[in-house]
């Protein structure tokens, strides 16, 4: 590879090689969940292995798991240096509905400065700033100034099954200083992020039985228990009126948010009726005495994500029904344990489910314990310069409701920390159709994965 | 046609063809609620209309209404005497799910003493023993002693949509003192039974919004309202712990049952032991107060007969729905009105729908109102000696929890009161797979039939 003066020049050189590649990597339809696509996500390990064999990384592998498998690269510049780990997943969600797309999915198209194609902003655009943010310093520089180890995931889209216990058989391989997670985003378009905190998740799903089958209503409804209606009295029970979760010990572990949190979130810009607006509701409404952000970040929920039982189809239908189900999960924060909850869920159920009615509680996997990051950890102020640098303001410190499951696997696993540090912006259809990255994020990602790396050669 | 000495006789005599006919009318598949089956329908109306003319009825003809026809029939013996309509409907339930079926459902097979096709029990047998009942008055008499004619539809199993319009406009045509109604049954194989009441009917279901559209549990699930949390807080508000319905000026309309209804009531052999094991329920459940069967026959209900919102696949997803939806129905008593009841609970939802929800409910066709009948009705105490002496034992005066529109229709239109006269059985699998019905009952119902009509004359 030939040397270039700076990692800014490399990367300015290779421009429209950088976005070339990003181009013929969203055009593998990498769908980790459909089987049918098995033979394209493993095309796209290779894809990922091959751009880290192309900057430079001496050790590239592709590790088998019980399922999608793991790319591994590792770059190890001496043992005087500190080492970082760069996560990410090449796999990306389903493209359906087809139909709402404007170009389709896997043919990323350009408009108005953003890429539209399944997976941009969700997370190739990340994945591949980061290795050419590498490459740019290994064309600079001979090598990184720190040890880069990597590990790309093609499983995070269904849950990541195989990668805890991968990460604990791999410990080795995977010990690092801190984990740089690719995988998140930025709080707006014109103002970069620091995420501090993701939620933890348990789920369950309640089947609930009260006859041996579905009954006559005239002849039964006076006179046996209601599937329907113990149902809805026992889901009814999980919170108060006034939308606190009713569940006997579930807020015990859960510290009250300090003055210094409040005051940190009180800075984020936060315009209610433009979060009203996106969120297509009249009114914000969830546990009294915390504002919006304060219960997205801080507090944790309990989720009614569905149910289901009885006669559902057109007209009516006279019917006693003899079973109910509902789908539950929760949104935990430190230090708050999914199992230690799920039994409180079960305890609950137990107490409160109407006489005449029998409900269990069957657990989902999928758990996950909440993340937050050790706010002294050096990393974490270098990632804060680096935006601010880059993005040309300081950056905001977030929180998310939402959950990264292996972030807190790499610490119970590795003990190491990690720093989000991603460009997927709101509204950018992640999960949806017409999902969209900016150029410019993906362009100057490369930038903040190279100056990032440098920073932390120094702390 | 040939005269007979008595019509105990000729019944004796056609024992075999009229069994033959019942076969011969069980297997038309006349499915009323499938289109595909529509020319069937149509064949069973002139099966019907046949039995009539070869029972010698005068008068016979098939009228349209807006669905399946009306075979109407007309036998005016004197302006002196008296004159009676029987009702019935020749349309059967699906047959669905064939493969519960040990034989199939439209060749009707008998085993021991049964006979097993789908509309067996109801309504076919029951409609030919009265038709063969005069049949047997004519061949004996050269006609009935009294006037009769027959009302018998064919859309009886989607809820009679046209049937009121028809009484309504035919008024003159289906004038009688009395209405003999051929569809319901018996309270026991061994244990006939006099039906004095049946449950009105009032439907609605309650969809309920929260948001444009569903949202990511973690992005938003602790700060807007929850579709599904809101529908079971709803639902949870129609009835009192204790199992009143807590709809406010549901019951006020409900007179309390009289020391004379409860009397009779209690004389009802009631096991209830067997009654939860028939239901598979491990206990009762129902408004406090009132004993099983005068909860099932004396007291209004508000059924949830089923619920939908949300996810409801396998495993779990972190959704925040943003609708949900319910099926009600209620069963009336005397003196409630269904169109004041879903005013009612109209007005329920709006006061307990929770903030930030949005409940609307839309009534669904096929309102009923509750029939009693005027327990002086000559007929009535005409019918209870019938059964006394063709079955053995005293007729035993039941209610029913279910609901026969036609019965108010009648009192409504013709001013005529109803006697129930029929002998379907409890577990006949009506509404089921291997429906079926007792050959003795079959021709015990004929004689029942012909002995009614002569006791009528006397009256």
């Amino acid at each position: 590879m030939a040397a270039t003066a700076t990692w800014e020049q490399a990367l300015a050189e290779r421009e429209a090689a950088h976005v070339e590649q990003l181009m013929a990597f969203l055009r593998i339809p990498s769908v980790s969940t459909d089987p049918a696509r098995n033979a394209e996500t493993a095309r796209a390990a290779e894809f990922v292995a091959e751009r880290l064999r192309e900057a430079g990384v001496p050790t590239v592998e592709i590790l088998p798991t019980g399922g999608h498998p793991v790319v591994y690269g590792d770059w190890r510049v001496g043992d005087d240096r500190p080492t970082f780990l760069v996560y990410g997943h090449y796999d990306v969600q389903p493209a359906e509905p087809l139909e709402l797309w404007r170009t389709p999915p896997f043919e990323p198209n350009v408009r108005d400065g953003r890429i539209y194609a399944r997976g941009a902003s969700d997370m190739k655009g990340n994945l591949l700033s980061a290795i050419q943010g590498v490459e740019a310093l290994a064309r600079a520089g001979g090598a990184p100034p720190v040890n880069v180890r990597f590990i790309f995931e093609g499983e995070e889209e269904i849950g990541s099954p195989n990668l805890a216990p991968f990460v604990r058989a791999e410990r080795e391989r995977l010990a690092c200083g801190a984990v740089l997670c690719a995988d998140g985003g930025q709080f707006a378009a014109d103002r970069p992020s620091l995420d501090v905190s993701t939620k933890g998740l348990a789920g369950c799903q309640i089947d609930l039985r009260t006859a041996a089958g579905d009954l006559h209503s005239g002849m039964y409804g006076a006179v046996v228990p209601n599937a329907v209606r113990a149902m809805a009295r026992l889901l009814a029970s999980f919170h108060d009126a006034e939308g606190r979760v009713a569940v006997e010990g579930f807020s015990d572990a859960v510290r009250e948010p300090t003055a210094e949190e409040r005051a940190e979130i009180a800075q984020v810009p936060f315009d209610e009726a433009e979060y009203r607006a996106q969120a297509g509701v009249e009114a914000l409404r969830g546990e009294p005495g915390y504002g919006p952000l304060e219960r997205a970040w801080l507090r944790p929920t309990l989720d009614l994500n569905g149910v289901w039982g009885g006669f559902q189809g057109e007209g009516s239908k006279t019917v006693t029904p003899c079973q109910a189900h509902a789908k539950v999960t929760c949104r935990l924060v430190p230090d708050q344990e999914p199992e230690a909850i799920l039994d409180l869920i079960e305890r609950h159920v137990a107490a409160h489910c109407p006489p005449g009615a029998e409900a269990t509680v069957n657990r989902i996997p999928g758990s996950a314990r909440p993340w937050a990051v050790d706010r002294s950890l050096p990393a974490l102020a270098a990632a804060g310069e680096v935006l601010a640098e880059l993005w040309g303001s300081e950056p905001v410190v977030i929180r998310s409701g939402g959950t990264i499951p292996v972030l807190d696997v790499f610490k119970q696993e590795l003990g190491a920390d990690s720093v989000i540090f991603a460009w997927s912006l709101p509204g950018s259809g992640a999960h949806a159709p017409n999902e969209w990255y900016r150029v410019e994020d993906f362009l100057r990602g490369r930038r903040a994965y190279a100056a990032l790396l440098t920073a932390l050669a120094e702390v």
